[in-house]
């Protein structure tokens, strides 16, 4: 840790285990809240019923508020403020996947604020949140509910833009693996590789830290251990505690160190193509390591061995077999594993590169720099 | 972590590198702090100088407190408080080791409060704080800046008390190593074995957790890389600052599980005998954990291993390998081994046997019942 400064911005209630609805409405009680709007998106808006109920049943008004079943547009997001200021909301709880909880995120912050969305995309140009804010993950990959970071869509520009800021990291998150049980096969694994992907970029990262190092080694420890498992039997809660324990470390590392060129490369395969944020990481997972270990093995090497690959001595060559190890877990899951699975041709690849190229904020984290020929040359790999 | 919840209260902003003080102003001026109260400790009240000379160039006015040099009365606590009162703070900094921090809790929590230190002495009686709080250790090893707990020796009762509640956690922690350098080799060596009490009775516990788990393993792991080398080469940052670490590791793991018999039986050695902290569990530690390994082996065995134990397949053997490391370790950095070496004599164990048996809310943690008759047979065998 010698001269690496870090800040940790920390939510400062988490908690963990069985029946945590209950008691999100009951810190909604102590938190004073009257209005309470729970965001969450059409396809598991039952899974929101239980905590309507347990917040009617301590006289809290509680709106159900239903998103996008997708990532969520700027045009999402101006209808839900709405819907806020419509309800006069004076706590926000998002509950789903990371499209709900990250349009919840900007409602807490925008929700009458003389700030608007454009005035915040970027980095710490959030001034403050508005409201009180609580994030329910019922998906094991984004990790939002820790994160300072929601992505929004914006359909004209075809772009998916970003804001980062200390103030969109929630008061309180809860992680109950029962809600993730609900997950389709193809879901718990696209979640989970993506996870993945958060860990493995935190650690493998130019400003990698020692503090974000174990939480990343720990995470990729829990996926080789669970992600399987949490794929074939839906219903087993250990392995999906695991999954979603996996989740939140990688979530904690996007904050202090975020991702690198993995998901520079993958954000035009949202924008254009709307392709599942996890499906087009995991895409790219191994194509940019194979790219980044011509450069540095040594902790892709320690990715490996975290994924259960037993050491040989040459470092490359257990990176190597990390790939492999990825690869394989990613096709036992049944998640496509070229871009030409998923519709994309080759002729949509350069300007893809060229979109690429325009998240350095991202690309600036890899530990090998990335030139357009570069991003070219990967997604040409991957097709 | 099946069948297992959890509630992690956590600090909402860690700071960790260089230069932290002027990052601590900085954090003062947001929060708009007018009044800041430093409260500290007489032997290193020249640490504050540079955070109260970054305050005053911020135009922010500010009283550095020294409080006593050893763990705080009831008296002290009284006197901070009016201190903070005839100063009229508005936002309260602890910069020192344990002593310092818990006072700067209790002036946060009770200052203009309803409530008086007696009502809040227990497990969540305290029904907020009143003050902003930041802590900066400079010692490694109370981790008590992300902790909710908070000692006070009752003078009359010659009894230490604790407050814990969520509302002690402070909301922001600094963690600089070089703020540790100037501790004093027996300083640096009892801290530390502090810290390492912390992790162990937190992974070796009834409650145990695996996210706990994870951290304490952590800590032991970094407390037998760096105890050491910090004792031997003060100026080491990179040691100090895997100390500093475990330090805040085992603080984490203290308010979700908490101590047991260690720390049960170490508070009359404090309350009576005045023998600091982190001495007292020392001396205790090894005692406590042969008695537990009669019962349960398995858990000592991974904290062995931990410390560097090579595995031979015999968890008991390998548990006792780890007793026999603490014990090295604690000779190798100069720390007292015995209770008659810090001068407590056989006739005294009775009381103290009697007075450890008041702590129930550790020893309930503990994996293997403690009785009266227990508790005089371990200290016995540390005489």
């Amino acid at each position: 840790m010698t001269d690496t400064s870090i800040n940790l911005y920390q939510v400062s209630c988490v908690r963990i285990g069985a029946d945590i609805l209950t008691k999100c409405a009951s810190d909604c009680a102590a938190a004073g809240a009257k209005q309470v709007m729970i965001i969450t998106s059409s396809p598991i808006a039952a899974l929101a019923a239980p905590l309507s109920q347990a917040l009617d049943a301590r006289k809290i008004d509680n709106l159900v508020y239903s998103g996008p079943e997708g990532e969520p547009t700027r045009a999402d997001l101006l209808q839900a403020l709405a819907a806020a200021t419509d309800f006069n909301a004076d706590f926000v709880i998002g509950l789903g996947g990371g499209s709900a909880m990250d349009l919840a995120k900007l409602v807490a912050a925008l929700h009458q604020s003389p700030q608007s969305f454009e005035d915040v995309v970027g980095i710490d140009l959030l001034a403050d949140r508005t409201l009180p804010l609580a994030c329910i993950p019922t998906t094991a990959g984004t990790g939002s509910e820790v994160t300072p970071i929601a992505i929004i869509e914006d359909e004209e520009a075809e772009l998916k833009k970003g804001v980062v800021s200390r103030h969109l990291v929630p008061d309180f998150a809860y992680l109950d693996a029962k809600l993730t049980c609900s997950m389709p096969r193809k879901v718990t694994a696209s979640t989970g590789l993506d996870a993945l992907t958060h860990c493995i970029e935190a650690y493998a990262n130019r400003f990698s830290h020692p503090v974000v190092d174990r939480w990343a080694l720990d995470g990729i420890r829990l996926i080789a251990e669970n992600l399987e498992r949490a794929c074939e039997e839906p219903n087993d809660l250990a392995a999906r505690e695991g999954m979603l324990m996996a989740s939140h470390l990688g979530g904690m590392c996007l904050g202090p160190v975020n991702t690198a060129a993995v998901h520079a490369l993958a954000y035009p395969l949202g924008g254009e193509f709307h392709i599942p944020h996890g499906v087009a990481n995991s895409l790219l997972l191994p194509h940019v390591i194979r790219f980044n270990t011509e450069l540095e093995a040594g902790r892709y090497a320690q990715v490996a061995y975290a994924l259960g690959v037993e050491p040989t001595g040459d470092a490359r060559a257990d990176a190597h077999a990390g790939v492999a190890e990825i690869e394989r877990l990613s096709s036992v899951v049944g998640i496509d594993r070229r871009l030409s699975d998923v519709g994309i041709s080759s002729n949509a690849l350069p300007k893809m590169a060229a979109a690429a190229m325009t998240v350095q904020r991202l690309l600036k984290n890899n530990p090998r720099e990335v030139t357009e020929a570069d991003a070219l040359a990967i997604y040409e790999a991957a097709l």
